[in-house]
């Protein structure tokens, strides 16, 4: 079995409706550019407020991706 | 356009619901007290067990506040 | 009253469901376990992607159980 | 019960007799401008040196206060 | 000499111009609001980008104001 | 000599007196459930707040014991 | 509104002249082959001396693009 | 699929002979005691210097178990 | 001299011999797909273990890539 | 006034009695061999444990010593 | 060509004038008395008010020096 | 028994071998000039890459010598 090598990538997802929601957005637009991610790691969650209100959840996380991968 | 200053606070919302609902419950009980908040960062994710069972979601965060509002 | 003492345990919770839900998941496991748990402190959000979709929330976090206790 | 909310402030006591000294300083005259103080965490441990003693513990800690009391 | 306490503020400055200028401008409007500052420190460096310019240093920084200042 | 192997436990000592009776009283009591004990390290101190006093110090540690003590 | 997504690069800027500059250097730099770069927070400043006199300084910094911008 | 849970456990491996080997050596004595461990994550390297020489390797780190294992 | 710009890619590489094969290994993959690397930092060292045995050294690590090569 | 300048050490403090005492007994130490001390930082606490009793802290801390004096 | 070492001191350079003066004047002074300083790393960034002013940057930062020239 | 006092040196060893390698290097070269080194503790491992290949391993650690060393 040869080695295997990876790269991280850092992305932000948003979402108006909740955290886990801005980890999948994230995750799927991230997918449309970079090919096979196989996991993910929170490093940040933050937000925008309006009117007191929470209108944006950012949850910025890495992602792994197959440096190697033909 | 003059240089505008913000404030930090950090916050404390508490949930029996979800760790989102004690983003939101934290953020609009500082709202009654600190005008105009914009962001908010999460910084610890806590909480409460009864039981075996999580009887409240404890979130920290630090909000934004601006600090030189008339 | 007499000093109490306690032990902090790190453990981790997975659901296909939501990070909330892994965070339950782990605790009501780990109270099969350990007798007590009153409270816990996330330290890691992590989660499995397969396909471009979140397939598995990974939560690791600190849970307290009493040292002491007969 | 509705969900309580706290503010988290940071302050500094000071001391000439020993670091828990200066903890329990800070609380008391941070307790007369702050209500209801319910918990504490210490952040950095500090001093003051002249002639080669210390002169004077400086503890920085964050103070838990009710954001929503009447 | 009775012992002093201080209350530390995180604050954020802005400037157009320098990462020093945003310090300084930070320093002086929480001076509006907040008496007898004495020192800061910076916890965070950012800034926006417009065009592929800098368009605004904001420093986040904490100050140090005295809590039992009559 | 052959090769030691150790586990690292992160327990909670409490004292209403002092941060160093907290972790002495904490490592009194996890010397009743673990065996050999050999030093410590100190990860956190907090503490309870009441009526403007601090009522009980409670410090983190983390214990180093055999793990393959027969 | 869709949900938006960013990548953060993480870039090294050069200048022999200021820390500043060597944000505005690198940015600038980074703008050439990545699209519409909205901020940039500094992680390290770092720099080389030589004969004691600083020849160049480095800042290390995240950048935001626009992950699924067409 | 049943949620599956996990229990980290921080242990100490020694070796005369490497980093590596510390590494190798504790995990082996760590499976002694507990079951299926399936990864590791280093936390700290450290060691014992006499005469001048590197005379043992202390490696610090996190290894995973399966907490809810018939 | 031209301000020199580089950037940082996070990269993991994977070995089952040791943790300097996995650097290695990994740094040799990241060449076939960026040029001109010209340092490295490690940034997390894990591990699967399998059997009670180190099957896999997994290193996490930021490599510098020259951002303006032509 | 010129610049001043100061060098920061890192030294470690022992004592049998109590954490505050390892820390005047190092800066007692050290002041024999660097002059001019003027103030201290706490960076770490550990402890040597005997017999499930503390029987020695260790303090480690940083000092700070002119640089430029004559 | 036989392996270097280095020694990293940390030291802190003060100016009225800005961080980058300060971050220089630190270095000049430290090279009166260590020789062949090659680079150096901003740990932390300071600085004294008055008056709603600041008037002095301290800044914090590590430098190399050679462990074994003659 | 007297307290003792320690203080810790901050060095880097540098290898084109291994990172070990580097460790070894490193503390050998600084008992050249500093006695009684005891421990060390890895800080950060870095290196240089040229042409695709590991050339060098450079590992920062922290050293502990007797302060009061007749």
């Amino acid at each position: 079995m040869p080695n295997s090598a990876y790269q991280l990538l850092e992305i932000v997802g948003t979402s108006p409706v909740s955290s886990d929601d801005a980890i999948r957005s994230g995750i799927e637009k991230a997918t449309l550019m970079h090919h096979a991610l196989d996991w993910f790691q929170v490093t940040e969650t933050r937000g925008q407020i309006r009117e007191g209100k929470v209108t944006q959840f950012r949850v910025i996380m890495k992602v792994s991706t197959r440096l190697d991968r033909p």
